[in-house]
């Protein structure tokens, strides 16, 4: 018997903002640890680290395995999410004693977590806190994120399967707004504060000529005269102009568009409750006459499950599923990545593990060099990056024309 | 040779606003015309009435029938749309003498036009002022509307599309908004400003345990106090509310929320960027101190044929077709409808013709007895009516993962 075989139970947990596949990794998880000798339980934290901290742990082999696959096909968090950062420990140890106290109650040897930098973060300071006490216990992080912003992975799970919706939203909606000949501006806001990979995918559907004329992404400045000078410029040619823009554009100064209160261009000096896209629709009215319409795809980007990328499925699936195996066999402190390649044989992408020390809190941005020189497009090499991994239908169940989504008993440990 | 045989080119147009299946149906008119000996020549009327009154007309002889076939798939109007209403021909004649000459030019002795409530309208005064002028021409009106609001028919096609998007939609925003353990109170506004039949099928969602808390629609007074209790008395209960609200709800003055510029209960003076949802989003954030998220479906919820219902395709297409058929036969100045039987058997759905006079500009609201006591849900019978209309996915063919929309050569004649 090799001396990295270690037997207990599991614990995984599900943070942070949802996506459309978040359940495909957890699933991983949860069927991979379910059918491992070497895992006595599986446990699905309720809300994430809160559930641990709460004692409130969902018996995972209690559930139907048939009703558990349909988490392929269910957005947002099954066993429940939390946005709670955990302390430095060094600071404060309370939360990782209590931790402990749950993983001893429960014999807890593996500990998956499933989300975003702040989850990788407290993946990684679980971990080492574990080690540091003694305590034998694995800890992998298991990525997701509609922003796509991991360091070290090709991409992230959840990613695709927003860009997929967005980029399909925008040739619906391109169709749309040219319909009439009358003239229309459309300026369409995606999610992304800090990373413009969201809002860079609208540039997909401009492969099948129904894109976005103009993309402006937060990793450059925002100059909101050129903005107006580029939305004219289109309108003039084409009597029509679609606008992709990232929820986190900001000005030069770093204030957000969104946000800034008076501006030598825009005049704004009072409340506002529309987002971005209505303040730049606004902007765009003024200066144009024309008929400005703003949307914004708010949440609906991050949980179209209905719209998700069956090659994003397939994949967020294998994240987990490669994650309870590397941790069987003896790896933790990591986090289960990708690493892909795209040439004339077509797309391959293989699980690889990373230093959770290496993820944690870094973001990872749309290289300047995928952004055109103007600053309001993204270059061939973002569309051979981006097109592969929206590949792929959901296959979906549905029942009496809605989706089938997974219903959970939610037993928990006493 | 029956006396009602009657042969030449017939035109087809589309009107209004954009549906996720109006192409469905001017396909059923476009392949039904190619097909039938009686017809010499298909035309699509560029920008609908406008194509025709410009000498702008397609010749669909020219297409690829294959691609054609995209139409099925494609959202929004592939002709082209406008929004002309069309004079009263006992005031002002001129476009009618003009559509009159079209006709002559090009043999037209068929005509369908592809559209809501309007479209009906232009059809009736063009079929009236044809017969006045002894000009033997058959004009048929094909329905569309996602509002669902015309009279007759027991259903209209595009609604029915748009309806499985926002039940959808729901019930992947309530599992998103239902992730966190923190509370959250969702606004989900959608479209119809006099009909309530698109927000009512946020229910729909409901029938799957993630559907609305609270709907309301503009067939009732809409009461700002009684709107803040209910919500406040569900998030009292669940921690968690979600409400689909139509554009079109008002107060009991007439006055609609999203133009009020002040009111006693939300005191509101200042100028509005958001729509009805950012406004109400406001008002719930301020009286209950709760997060609040609006989330307006604006025109994605008319376009989504990436979420079209197979039943609603089906019946679109066949519209169009039986349309082309009654015309040979000798039927004019009528629109193709459905008649439908729900039962213990299921679900029916036949072809009906209704006199346009009797369709135009009347509009077919919710039920008052579909509406519950409390002004805040829905009845069981609108499930029951609803719900088979939504059944049975799109079929879309895709290319790269993304929608494969119809490419049209637009080839016009002299």
């Amino acid at each position: 018997m090799p001396e990295n075989i270690l037997v207990g139970a599991l614990i995984v947990g599900q943070s942070g903002g949802p996506s459309a596949v978040i359940n495909c990794s957890a699933y991983g998880v949860i069927k991979a640890g379910l059918e491992n000798p070497n895992i006595t339980k599986v446990y699905g934290a309720y809300h994430g680290i809160k559930g641990v901290l709460n004692d409130e742990l969902m018996i995972m082999d209690e559930e139907d395995a048939g009703e558990l696959e349909n988490m392929l096909h269910t957005p947002s968090s099954a066993l429940g999410s939390c946005r709670y950062k955990i302390a430095d420990p060094d600071v404060d140890d309370t939360d990782y004693k209590r931790i402990l106290e749950i993983f001893k109650k429960y014999d807890v040897r593996y500990f998956f977590y499933n989300g975003g930098n702040d989850s990788m973060d407290t993946c990684n300071k679980i971990s080492k806190y574990m080690s540091r006490v003694g305590y034998e216990c694995r800890v992998m992080g298991v990525p997701k994120t509609i922003d796509n912003d991991l360091a070290g992975t090709d991409h992230c799970p959840g990613f695709a399967s927003a860009a997929k919706y967005i980029a399909t939203s925008f040739m619906e909606v391109s169709r749309d707004s040219q319909v009439y000949d009358t003239g229309m501006i459309t300026i369409v806001e995606c999610m992304g504060r800090h990373a413009g990979w969201l809002t860079a995918a609208a540039a997909l559907a401009g492969t099948k000529g129904d894109g976005p004329d103009l993309i402006y992404l937060p990793e450059v400045d925002f100059d909101m005269d050129q903005f107006i000078a580029d939305v004219k410029r289109v309108y003039a040619e084409k009597k029509n102009c679609i606008v992709a823009v990232s929820e986190g554009v900001h000005y030069a100064d770093g204030t957000f568009v969104s946000e800034a209160k008076t501006s030598g261009t825009d005049g704004f000096g009072h409340a506002q409750l529309g987002g971005l896209a209505a303040r730049l629709a606004d902007v765009v009215k003024a200066a144009t006459g024309v008929k400005v319409r703003p949307i914004e795809l708010s949440l609906l980007q991050r949980c179209a499950a209905h719209c998700a990328s069956g090659t994003d499925i397939a994949e967020s699936f294998l994240s987990g599923k490669v994650a309870v195996e590397a941790a069987v066999a003896g790896e933790t402190d990591k986090m289960v990545g990708f690493a892909c390649t795209r040439d004339e044989n077509g797309y391959t992408c293989t699980p690889k593990l990373f230093d959770l020390s290496m993820v944690a809190n870094t973001e990872k941005k749309v290289p300047l060099a995928w952004i055109n020189e103007a600053h309001n497009g993204v270059t061939q090499d973002f569309i051979d990056y981006c097109l592969p991994l929206i590949q792929g239908e959901t296959g979906m169940v549905t029942e009496d024309g809605l989706p089938r989504f997974v219903q959970l008993k939610k037993v928990f440990a006493k």
